[in-house]
């Protein structure tokens, strides 16, 4: 019999932020295939009786192509198994989801999508930025600062576009180099005052966030990836404290009111080893 | 001492979509102010020694204004009670966040949003369309057809843009006039072959589908509310059977795959009622 494939969305980085239902079927998976951006309390929650594959694309360290992540999610499903392809944030939005949808029909291999809190909403959320307002911006725009060359010109159409519409922006993945991303959105129409914001490690405890102007934005100091930005006048509604600071590492720790995490998710939590490098200051 | 309040994304629908701290925030919670478009399964999590206040604004009965909210809000967090602000999808899109940010903050109340998982993401989840294509889209547009009259004009130069970028358009609360959405797509610029999709009540186990063209979208039957349109290549990619047989009810009970739902989980979601209107057919 075959197996089935399940797409879920790990959420922004607090694995509070899984959903019941990813919670359920990683807790139930016989085979994971995981990106890189999965916090490692999150992958604790898989059985020790699961295979786990880091199909991360971004190493840097041996590369794996989207081919061999089909192959081996088709092989394992094939095989029997329940496998669960988990990718940060929504599995539907910058994440190849199509090309493994289509794979997966292709090999008739039963499937089903599991969204999740994309990495847009978690940002907002922690910077306290709401991405829309009646005064403000009345849609919300998501892309990448990802270059595909052959796409360069019809990519900086789009960006005059939305930016002429006015949309509160998103941008995934915006590299660290601060002057490129600044120049293309000056390039693109947008006035230097425009508020925005870059947001490391969103709703992790090693958070931070930096409020600046495009104009500015150069001078923004490196934070670790994963990082965000948001563009738009809506910036201008960020947490106070990061305007003054410059740097805000709100407390999203689970024990500051006084209560717990649901019993079925305190165990493997309080055995998760600590986040991420030693490079941050941690509140 | 001052309470607190968290402003709170309810998901798309299906309970089992919340976030594991939605769920311990709802079940730790003194006071829940809710949106029309919570379900009630979700509702049921609340423990019984909470006070419950629906403040949804689109029942058509007693109009509540957003001021009322914000004095309620405010009022209940003054009293000491730890207060869930409860909204549908994500709460800082789409959701009035902002002004409801700016209350908390003028009154100097401690408050924490934790973002949803927004029903564009569940929407396409369950119609599996990829937002985000390497071949079809490389941007996502959240816009709303609600009309702002003195902002006509304005919002009207935006669609041209979204429009003319090739982004991926979903549009929340489109209505039942789906000949007034259509005519303001052609008018932006849209091609009547683009393929489109009308999604309602989407993660529920009542959701249908129905995918069509922007020139065909008027002979659309009429869906039940809540509903979202996408818009643009990417929905070619949707569920085959939404193709063939226009209308596609996917099996999203819990049951079917042999597993049961998280055991803090499972009584509240036996106990409850079902869901909606019996207008539409149930698989």
């Amino acid at each position: 019999m075959k197996g089935k494939v399940y797409l879920v969305g790990a959420g922004p980085g607090d694995p509070e932020l899984l959903t019941l239902k990813a919670l359920r079927l990683l807790q139930s998976a016989e085979a994971v295939l995981h990106d890189d951006l999965v916090a490692p309390e999150i992958l604790q929650l898989i059985p020790s009786s699961a295979q786990i594959h880091n199909v991360g694309k971004r190493c840097g360290k041996k590369k794996i192509l989207q081919g061999e992540i089909n192959d081996l999610m088709v092989a394992l499903a094939a095989s029997g198994l329940r496998v669960v392809r988990l990718k940060g944030g929504d599995p539907l939005i910058f994440g190849r989801a199509g090309e493994e949808i289509e794979t997966l029909r292709r090999h008739n291999i039963a499937f089903e999508i599991v969204p999740g809190v994309t990495s847009a909403m978690g940002a907002a959320a922690a910077a306290q930025i709401p991405l829309t307002h009646r005064r403000a911006s009345s849609a919300l725009v998501l892309i990448t600062a990802h270059r595909a060359s052959e796409k360069d010109a019809a990519e900086k159409d789009a960006w005059s576009q939305f930016v002429a519409s006015g949309a509160t922006l998103v941008i995934y993945m915006p590299g660290q180099n601060y002057s490129d991303i600044a120049q293309r959105l000056r390039t693109a129409g947008l006035a230097g005052e425009t508020p925005c914001a870059v947001i490391s490690r969103a709703t992790t405890k090693y958070q931070r966030t930096h409020r600046t102007t495009v104009l500015d934005l150069h001078r923004s100091p490196q934070l670790a990836a994963p990082t965000l930005l948001v563009v738009g006048d809506v910036v201008r509604m960020a947490d106070p404290a990061a305007l003054v600071e410059g740097f805000v590492i709100p407390d999203l720790s689970k024990g500051n009111d006084g209560l717990r995490p649901p019993a079925l998710f305190k165990t493997s939590l309080s055995q998760a080893p600590r986040l991420g490098t030693d490079k941050e200051p941690v509140a």
